[in-house]
């Protein structure tokens, strides 16, 4: 008997950016895996199992989920923002590749959803109008030398540079890496997007020229973008500035 | 009098995946502007205005719609996808900084969209599982070269690559010469996810390897994502291959 795993992403936060797909996907899980504060902003009825783990077991809380839908249940991961996207679909993947056999016969769908950048880009304007990439700066997984270079060759190609975990409590000192390598390739006044919780009751956005950010102006929960040398600020009268990368943008 | 500019991403195509939020907007909206076969996909109502343009015409519709706005409507500019990738949020800021004084009075609201990188990807795995980037092939904007050098960036780095616009009737030639390039940087098995259509009735997708794969694959509506030497593909009886990259991919 095989169930069925759907691995949601629920946008940044609030319930008006949920799609239709993800609302109807939440509603036939019978039980419910992901990080406490996700699963936080759901409303279950009784009938619904409620699983919560740490931010950091990924691959055990796919395990546990896959196991549960092995075994017949309909079971939800719950992603913030957009599961493929520094979030559980790759968890989950991984998981299938190195589990059981039977893992490989459960039915799985992702359900995508709006991504942190794209939430951020949309409260300012268009920074990510032209090519853009998107970097996470957790070394849990990846050697910090590979993030470097993958900064050194994004900002030395113009590409606008979408920050993910941009710091923990375990590596307070990453992003000040990070914009100390960047000031060595952008120019000073490159403006440098900080935004976090968008559309939400606690919205933080702010626009910081480059050689002006430090490390502490973010916390774990922060996207940041990162213009390049063509990147706009249009100022307007009694509306925030919009902050946008030019379609045209060459280098 | 000032009213109104909603710039509001459709995502890729099916109703199920338009945000409650996206759905607000355009029901608010007394004209709305945008590519006909976005238009095509809403359903209006009699008092609703449309204003359909060609797909390249992004600029004469950014003003269109924002003299409407200052004019005091309550305008709306669809885009497919995200409005912020490659579509109309940069439009509308551009047309802002370089037109009348009175359109920096208009309240804009930028409505973001599931993009088609994520919708493509969530129907395969988690290709876009660790650091990536998105590429317009399109040079109407930018230096064709431009676009070789970031491509080789990115390769080289260890990005997964998402390709939007990857031919059009003017410029056939493009992905292949894209490919060729692609060849000297990543081994010749590295899979490429061809999708379109991502989630709709006539969706298609395919995984082709490098070395195998063509120009002529693509149209103009299909999203690549071209994965990098540690992308994996996870074989399933009687289910699709996953297709993913690892979290902790390095180079």
């Amino acid at each position: 008997m095989t169930g069925h795993l759907s691995v949601i992403g629920l946008g940044p936060g609030t319930s008006d950016q949920v799609t239709p797909e993800a609302s109807r996907h939440l509603a036939a899980a019978e039980q419910l895996f992901g990080y406490g504060p996700y699963l936080d902003r759901l409303t279950l009825v009784a009938s619904q199992r409620r699983v919560a783990s740490d931010n950091r077991e990924e691959l055990g809380r796919a395990d546990a989920a896959l196991t549960a839908a092995a075994a017949g249940a309909r079971v939800a991961i719950v992603s913030g923002g957009d599961p493929g996207v520094f979030a559980m679909a790759a968890a989950v993947c991984e998981a299938v590749e190195h589990g059981p056999e039977e893992w490989r016969t459960v039915d799985i769908s992702i359900v995508p959803g709006i991504t942190a950048m794209l939430a951020v880009a949309a409260r300012i304007g268009a920074p990510l109008g032209h090519d853009f990439c998107a970097i996470s700066l957790s070394d849990n997984l990846k050697p910090w030398e590979t993030v470097l270079t993958r900064l050194r060759a994004a900002a030395s190609a113009g590409f606008v540079i979408a920050l993910y975990n941009p710091v923990s409590r375990a590596r307070p000192w990453q992003l000040d890496a990070a914009l100390d390598l960047l000031r060595a390739e952008l120019p000073p006044e490159t403006p440098i997007v900080f935004g976090r919780a968008a559309g939400r009751a606690d919205e933080r956005l702010a626009v910081i020229r480059l050689d002006e950010a430090r490390g502490d102006m973010a916390d774990m929960a922060t996207c940041l973008i990162i213009g390049t040398a063509e990147t706009r600020i249009v100022v307007r009268p009694g509306l925030p500035a919009l902050v946008y990368a030019p379609r045209g943008a060459s280098r």
